[in-house]
């Protein structure tokens, strides 16, 4: 049975004897419009712990911009049918001023140093909101693993790097991103696309699979590896490319040579609506 | 049994089976240097917790002086034997290396609202170092309950923002300054000053009960107390002072009317030693 909270303490209440009983918890953390990429992540979390979490939550402070927290798609009704046939045992679907209660959010979490490329620089604050809410969540869950998919790249490092020099006990479980047929990867922003710009929107993957191929081919330049790909993105007038970086897969700084495991990324934007994927790739 | 540790996995197992079994823990963070005060807060999470923990790590982030953190007093055979004393179960101390891995701390927690006065502005850095590493110590002991003096007041206004803003599942316990017959806040640093400075030292805490003195008899300006407290440090040439301050006891910003409960606050040097001290205030 599925139950939906949306306080904080009735969460913690009914975690309690969960833990007593020395099972796990597996928490999926999401902003709700799920999709196949969030099933997958609830599907994983369901078959490694004993109880199962899922967040729905529009986080308002990893918003730059207020038409995109307006616009962002609200499905509730439909988030939690998914989560009840996925066997979730809580979802917990707090509104704003549960986890930003009145007087403000004074105190944050940051990682800096990870939030200088890729998606950093167009969203100032967002990675501040996100590892913010996430430490939230994780406080508040207590969970024992908790799954993000890999299509958030630079958020699953941020993440990851918090966990890790925070020192929270919790196991972060990275999950493959999720593809449409034609080569989308899987996002609730998605469904804001037009017919028209859904289909211009398999550009950005194909560019990285181009990129990937040429790098696995043997190609180590990332200047010759942009030069070859960028056309791509080019052909399509309506497509305004936010950036197309090659960086280190750790640090996320930008290389010259791809001599280590690198994270091919791109941002691009389709109308008002603002896409991002990435391969990792380790070479040889 | 006082068991001393200093590797973070092996405290986290000591504590699994205390919370299997449903007890309680009690954190008293220090950076060593015990002194009665710290004393008072063992004593106190002696008495309200099944276990205690006291952690002992002059912490190299929250220093914003290389000065002050090599000259900084390091005592641990004198800390374990107190602990002993006050039957302290753990004793964690851990060194740099186990609390900052080599990769470097990329990840912080800051309240930067609660830090634009008092000690903030001369101190950059360090309630960032302060949040985090106590961030740190909440993740890895995950107490029920930690103890903080009341004699750090601006370190304790941005721990419990950063335990209520994150939802840290830990309770915040403040504890009365503890004082030397003459009126002077213990604190680890005294030990560093001259006889002679030893007895000037005793101006801030006189200055702060002649202001307290002073609200409690009716004034309300805080231009008519500062006027009248100041003069007591002009006395001494030797006394630098820092500020001193009275500010709103939640937002920490200061005041011109003392209409609701306040905190006066002093910094002062003698030498190359730094000396606080503060009396909260709730007019009626």
């Amino acid at each position: 049975m599925t139950v939906v909270i949306s306080s904080i303490t009735d969460l913690r209440q009914r975690l309690l004897p969960v833990r007593r009983d020395g099972k796990t918890v597996g928490l999926v953390p999401t902003m709700g419009a799920l999709h196949l990429g969030h099933r997958r992540l609830i599907e994983l979390a369901r078959r490694e712990n004993d109880t199962v979490v899922v967040t729905v939550f529009v986080n308002p402070t990893q918003f730059d911009r207020n038409a995109d927290l307006q616009g962002y798609p609200r499905t509730l009704e439909d988030d939690v049918a998914i989560c009840r046939e996925a066997g979730v045992d809580f979802v917990f679907a707090p509104d704003s001023a549960e986890m930003y209660p009145p007087g403000g959010q004074l105190a944050w979490v940051d990682v800096p140093a990870l939030t200088e490329h890729l998606c950093g620089p167009a969203r100032p604050g967002h990675f501040r909101g996100v590892a913010t809410v996430v430490m939230k969540l994780f406080q508040i869950v207590q969970a024992d693993r908790a799954y993000f998919g890999e299509k958030d790249a630079q958020q699953l490092a941020v993440i990851r790097r918090m966990v890790r020099d925070l020192n929270v006990p919790v196991e972060i479980a990275p999950v493959q991103t999720v593809r449409e047929p034609d080569g989308l990867a899987m996002s609730s922003r998605n469904r804001r696309l037009t017919a028209e710009d859904r289909k211009t929107a398999t550009t950005l993957s194909q560019a990285l699979f181009t990129a990937e191929a040429i790098v696995r081919g043997g190609e180590r330049s990332v200047d010759r590896v942009q030069a070859a790909v960028l056309p791509l993105f080019h052909r399509h007038p309506q497509i305004r490319l936010e950036y197309f970086s090659i960086v280190d897969a750790e640090t996320l700084t930008p290389v010259e040579t791809i001599d280590r495991p690198v994270l091919i990324a791109g941002a691009m934007w389709l109308g008002a609506t603002r896409l991002i994927d990435n391969v990792m790739i380790a070479p040889v």
